[in-house]
Formats: C-alpha cells, sequence, structure tokens
C-alpha cells in the first residue's frame, strides 16, 4: 500500500505528552485562578456565521470559512466559518442570551482559535487563547478595571517564570492628548503609528505624525508620554500636572482608581507600572489598556493584554454593554518560554507508579496491585507487555514515573 | 446601525454557564480517571491535511474543508480539513512522532471533532470526544482489553448517572461464525446488518443475511447470538460448548481472558456483561469490542463504546502497531442526561462567596476582603456596581453564591 507521509502543517503546533503535560498545567493554573476569582466558564463553537465575525474587526482574508469537501447539493453551510479571537463570539453569545444571564455578566473562556495566516514561522494559524471579561449592563464600575491586574498578577506569580510587569495606561490620555495636538480626526493611525515605537523608533513614528499634520510642538508632547524611566507614582504626579483637556483628565482621573485598585487588592508594586507610552493597537479600546511583559525575556513579547471598551455588542443588540477583559495568549508564550528555558517540560507520563509485569502469568496479581493504588489515590500504570524488566525499567525511565513497583513471585508468595 | 440577529446555528451545541459547569466537571471526571490510569495528554490542531483523513474511513461528503473568506492568491491551505474524530489524528500523530514516543504509547485526547451532517435535531456538527487509547509496537497485550471497562466503570460509578451496563464481545466470534455459515466474503456487510437489530427487529435483519447468501439454518445460529438473557458465566459457558472454527475459539479465549482481566481489576459485576449479540458497526474494529448503556435510560443510547484494532497506522508507516481504545461521547450524552433528569445543572459561578459593596465609598475594604478570602483558598466574588443590596442579593441567589458578605460601615468600623 502507498503510504501518506505524516508531516506538521505549517502554523498549527502541536505538542509532545512531556510538553503537553505542561501546557495543561498552566491552561489549568490560569483556569483556577479565573474561578478563584467568580469568572464562569463559557464554550463558544468553533463556528460561527460569516457575518457575525465579519462585523466587527474580522479581516475575511485570515478568517477560515467552511465547505464540505465533496458537496453533494447545496448544504447551506456556506455562511460558516472559524472564530478568529474569543471576543466576537462573546458579543454574540452575550446578545444572544442577555435574558438569562446576570449582569454584570463574568466569564471566562479558554479555547483555540483560527487565523489564516501566510505559513511563517512563529505565526499560528490555531492557537489558545485564554480570556476573563466582565459585562455590565449599561454601566460597569472601574472596579472591575482594578481587578484584572490583580488576577494577571496572581496568575504570572504562581507560574514561576521570572519577574513580569503589567503595564497600564488609559486611552484617554492619549486621545486627550491627540485631540489637543489636533490628530483627534486620524485618532486610530496616530494610535497604531504612536503603538509602533519599539518597532520603528521614535524617529519614524514623529514622521508619521507629522505627516497626520501634527506640528513638531505636538509630535514633542506625544512622544514625551513614550519612553519615561518613571515610577508609578512619579507618573501619576507629573500626568496631574499637565493641563490639556477634559478627556485627558479623564482618563487620569481614571487611572488613579484603578490603581488605588489593585494597591487596595495587594498586587505587589513591582508587578506594575503606569505607562502612559502604551497604546494597543486595537481600535476597540475606550478606557484602561494592560500589556504583560517579562522582564528577563523581552524575546519573549506580550504574554497578556486587554483593556476596557465601551459597548461590546452593538452590532447585535441596543443594549449598551460596556466591559473590561483580558487575554493570556497560552500558545504564543508556551513554546517561547520553552525555547528561553524559563519552563521545562518534565515527565511524560501523569502515573507516578508503573507496576512491572515479571510474567504473563502474574498479570491478574499485577492488575490488582494497580487498582489498589489507584484506590489509595496514586496515579498507576501497569505494564501488560512481556518484556524483560531491565526493558520495563528502561520504559519508566524514558516516561518519568518515580517508582517502579517490582512484583515477582517470591514478592507475591509472601505478600 | 442595522443589527445582526445572534441565532443558534443548527448542531453547533452551546451552554449556558450552569449547564457548561456541570460539562466542566464531568469532564475534568473523566480526565482525572484517565491519568489515574496513566495516560498521558495529547492534543492534536483541528486542522488535518484532507488526504489523511480520507484515508481512512472519511466521508468526503461530512468532511469540513477549510477556505479563507476571501482568498486574494492561493494561499496552499486548500488540503486543509478539520478532524471527525481522534482516532486518525492518533494514527498520523503515532506514525509521526513514533521514534520519539514510549511504547506501548497510552494516550488520552478530549477535543471537539466536526462532521458536516445535515441540520437536524440532535445531530451534532460538533461535539466533545474523550479517547484512550493504548498502542503496542508490533504487539499488545490482552490485559490493556480488560483495562477498558475498569476505566469506563470507575467513571461512570463515580458521575452517579445510575446503573449501567458494559457489554463486551470480540469480533472474532463473529468472524468466525459467519465465515462457518458462508457469510466470509460479505463480513463487514452482514456485521453491519447484525448491528442493527435493535433498530430494525429479527425478521428483517434475518431477511438481510438471506440476501447476502445465508441458508436458514445459517440464520438462526447467527441470531442465537443476539438478544440472550444469558448472565456472563453463562454465555462464556454456552460459546465455550460451540465448536465452530479456530476464530471462534480464539475470540471466545479472548473474552475469557478479558473477563478475568476485569474480574481481579475489581470492576463490579453488574457492570459489564459478555453479549455476543453486540456487533458495532466500524469496519475497525478486529477483537475485543465494548458498548456502555444506562439500565433506566435506554433513550440515552450509547454513551461509550470501542475495540481493538489490527493496525493503527497502516496508511502512514510500515511499522505495525495494535491498538486499543474507547471513547465517551460527551457532548451527546450531557444534554440527554439533563433531559433524563439523571444530572442536573446547579450554581452559574464557580465563586462560593460575593461580597457585597455598600457604598462606592468602601470599594477598597471590598476589594480588600475580597483578596483575602480569595487567598484563604475560598472562590469569591466582589460586587462593584452601584445597586441597592436587595439587588445583590438577588443577584447573589440567582447565579448560586453560598454566602454574601455584607460589610457595611459599621461592620468595617467595628472590624
Amino acid at each position: 500500500m502507498s503510504k501518506i507521509k505524516p508531516e506538521p502543517i505549517s502554523g498549527f503546533p502541536e505538542f509532545l505528552p512531556d510538553e503537553q503535560i505542561t501546557f495543561d498545567w498552566a491552561r489549568d493554573l490560569i483556569r483556577r485562578h479565573y474561578e478563584s476569582f467568580g469568572f464562569s466558564p463559557i464554550e463558544t463553537p468553533a463556528v460561527e456565521r460569516a457575518e457575525v465575525l465579519l462585523a466587527k474587526g474580522g479581516n475575511d482574508r485570515e478568517i477560515y470559512g467552511l465547505h464540505r469537501l465533496a458537496e453533494d447539493e447545496s448544504g447551506g453551510d456556506a455562511d460558516l466559518a472559524l472564530h478568529f479571537d474569543l471576543t466576537v463570539p462573546l458579543a454574540r453569545y452575550v446578545a444572544q442570551y442577555a435574558g438569562q444571564l446576570a449582569f454584570p455578566f463574568r466569564r471566562y473562556q479558554i479555547q483555540p482559535v483560527w487565523r489564516g495566516e501566510r505559513p511563517q514561522a512563529g505565526r499560528y494559524r490555531q492557537f489558545y487563547q485564554c480570556d476573563i471579561d466582565v459585562i455590565g449592563d449599561r454601566q460597569l464600575s472601574l472596579f472591575n478595571d482594578a481587578e484584572m491586574p490583580a488576577v494577571i498578577s496572581g496568575i504570572f506569580s504562581e507560574m514561576e517564570i521570572g519577574p513580569f510587569t503589567i503595564r497600564i495606561n488609559n486611552r484617554k490620555v492619549l486621545r486627550g492628548l491627540l485631540a489637543d495636538i489636533g490628530l483627534g480626526d486620524d485618532e486610530a493611525e496616530a494610535i497604531r503609528a504612536f503603538d509602533r515605537i519599539d518597532k520603528i523608533g521614535r524617529a519614524n513614528v514623529a514622521e508619521q505624525l507629522r505627516q497626520l499634520g501634527a506640528t513638531d510642538e505636538g509630535v514633542d508632547r506625544l512622544l514625551a508620554l513614550a519612553g519615561g524611566t518613571r515610577s508609578t507614582d512619579e507618573w501619576m504626579e507629573w500626568l496631574e500636572a499637565q493641563d490639556v483637556n477634559e478627556t485627558f483628565a479623564e482618563g487620569i482621573a481614571e487611572l488613579r482608581t484603578v490603581v488605588e485598585g489593585f494597591r487596595a487588592m495587594g498586587v505587589p508594586e513591582d508587578h506594575f507600572r503606569v505607562d502612559p507610552g502604551l497604546a494597543r493597537g486595537l481600535d476597540y479600546y475606550t478606557g484602561t489598556i494592560y500589556e504583560t511583559r517579562l522582564d528577563d525575556h523581552p524575546e519573549v513579547g506580550s504574554i497578556c493584554g486587554g483593556g476596557r471598551y465601551e459597548n461590546l455588542a452593538e452590532n447585535y443588540t441596543n443594549r449598551k454593554l460596556p466591559g473590561v477583559g483580558i487575554s493570556i495568549g497560552l500558545t504564543r508564550m508556551l513554546p517561547r518560554l520553552f525555547e528561553a528555558g524559563v519552563l521545562t517540560p518534565g515527565r511524560s507520563t501523569p502515573a507516578r507508579v508503573l507496576v512491572s509485569l515479571f510474567s504473563p502469568d502474574q498479570w491478574a496479581d499485577a492488575l490488582k496491585i494497580g487498582a489498589a493504588l489507584r484506590e489509595a489515590g496514586i496515579p498507576t500504570e501497569v505494564y501488560a507487555e512481556k518484556k524483560k524488566l531491565k526493558q520495563q525499567l528502561k520504559y519508566a525511565a524514558r516516561k518519568g514515573h518515580d517508582l517502579v513497583v517490582i512484583a515477582g513471585p517470591s514478592e507475591l508468595e509472601t505478600g
């Protein structure tokens, strides 16, 4: 028979069992923290109607549509496509079940998403996102914005992946200043330019802002927000001393409340930093924004981001639903942590004990020993093949069992 | 702005939070049992190459292929499709990483699968499967076949979904008898007919077997296997008294070994039953086969099935890889258990405590109380909106918190 060569598909990562066990450990840890803050689980189908995905920000070149491989008749599936994030499905879900949900609606969602990226190293076409969002009915208190860094801080502390910083800003600060320097009409474009300061440098950003119509003085005022070495309190003081406009002042007041909030919750000072240079590309955000990086591993990039938005589901309902959320990009993050040596996969089995098989005559005894160990709460594998003990020990060493139970005839006789 | 009406898509089920919490509980329970037997987790991408899916049993009318919604150039994704089960991906995975895996390779895999079914009530187009398989390198001991019912028995006992029976048979019994009555060449078709005995009745099955060329006596001998009321030991005795052929005898000897195996592991007698009338439709199986149903709720149908197969990955490798596995169809099963009243969703939040907010002035105190409760291991939600206490209590009652912490100014003053 001619064989099909099994090959990896670019952008669709998969793990060996030892890496998968580490992945599952991280996912469980994140889930436990989300649940400890009272976020309820939901899961939406991988599939949404294409019009739902395209209504808010979906790029039709990056969205995977579905078709049957052999279409014998028009199956009515032509409008189905895979979700590219978990925010659009959340918006659809909340609009659909609004009458059955209690608001504020707090949900977590840990699922893969799909993006039709060009095949390229490190560009994932399927990856997990771990999201939390709080959705209010018409209004949503700023205290929810303060809670997000507390969740993140707890997760990354317990993961022990080294020092990290949650940078925090408020879009209103940027928007206020942009309006003041005459870029109010090109706000989205200006924010996108400003967001790329680490990638393309200050001079290039300045040039782009000038092209949008900013004066040299305006550019200087905007760039003064970026790259400073001030502490959170120094930045707050500096910002509060500026007299720009109402939007700017509102942003600073919100930042102040949020910082007070996570200080009240006991988030350690070295886990967060107010940074008015943080922009985040998405148009979507209207208030608080967050981004988290590892201090010692800038090459890993952003491991968690999010923010506040005005109206989650405006495409589906007239009900105004403001929200705030964060997302941990687990699939992007973990292989980079493996590469950076921050996390190392260990054992490749969840069993702690291997019960060896001395000879096929003893199989019933081996199965009994295995059952008794499991009964005692110890994950146990029984080796059932006819192999020499030496090979069984090699197997256990390779998989990572802590202990091998060797029960030969004499051991079994004496009990 | 014109609104898009959010609507359910037929065949793509999703749950409200209370149901999702029950779903997650069941999934976690299954996972814990799988891990206690030393099955390692793996996860494969949702996507495989179409040729991989079609090589073994994939129906191209039921497989969803992927395309980009707007294809600006030939993106090279034309050969990608969603997996329709977890066995084909397992075969591809094992063939691909054979050099890096320790055999016997024991894995579990809990993921959704997709099938392009016609929209129809109860026909899922996305559903979770929870699979375990043990794959041997050239050989695989029958003791693994004995382990499967022990895993199933532990899971459904702990789920407390009422009495259940794991029916067990061996394909060689059927194949031996079919050869003996002259249907050896039409084996697959005869097994499929025999498998439908509950659906279409004995007379119709008899007619189909006669059309395949069976004599009346042959039909009688085959139908004698089905629908008996014998106990496991009575069946074994009856079967062992038959003198048919070598294949038949081999099947009975294997059944005997497997039954002894799960007796050794302490599987309760009322959880399993040898039933030579069990056929299972799939061509795939070559030895032991299993199927589990709830005794009091036949309408729920099969909740778990599986069996032994000769060669997992013959389409991808020359290495002979025999295996045995089972699959729990969680998405199909759970809504039916809800309908049958066997399981009832409860709370819709993982938080046990709601800290109420007396007034916005007290928010820092409320956040502190929440953080302290979480620190003590109690999942806690802090209510942050400006609402009357009565409404906060209503919210807690609706979501299912066990306890509401009411901390007004006097309580906070007195500590």
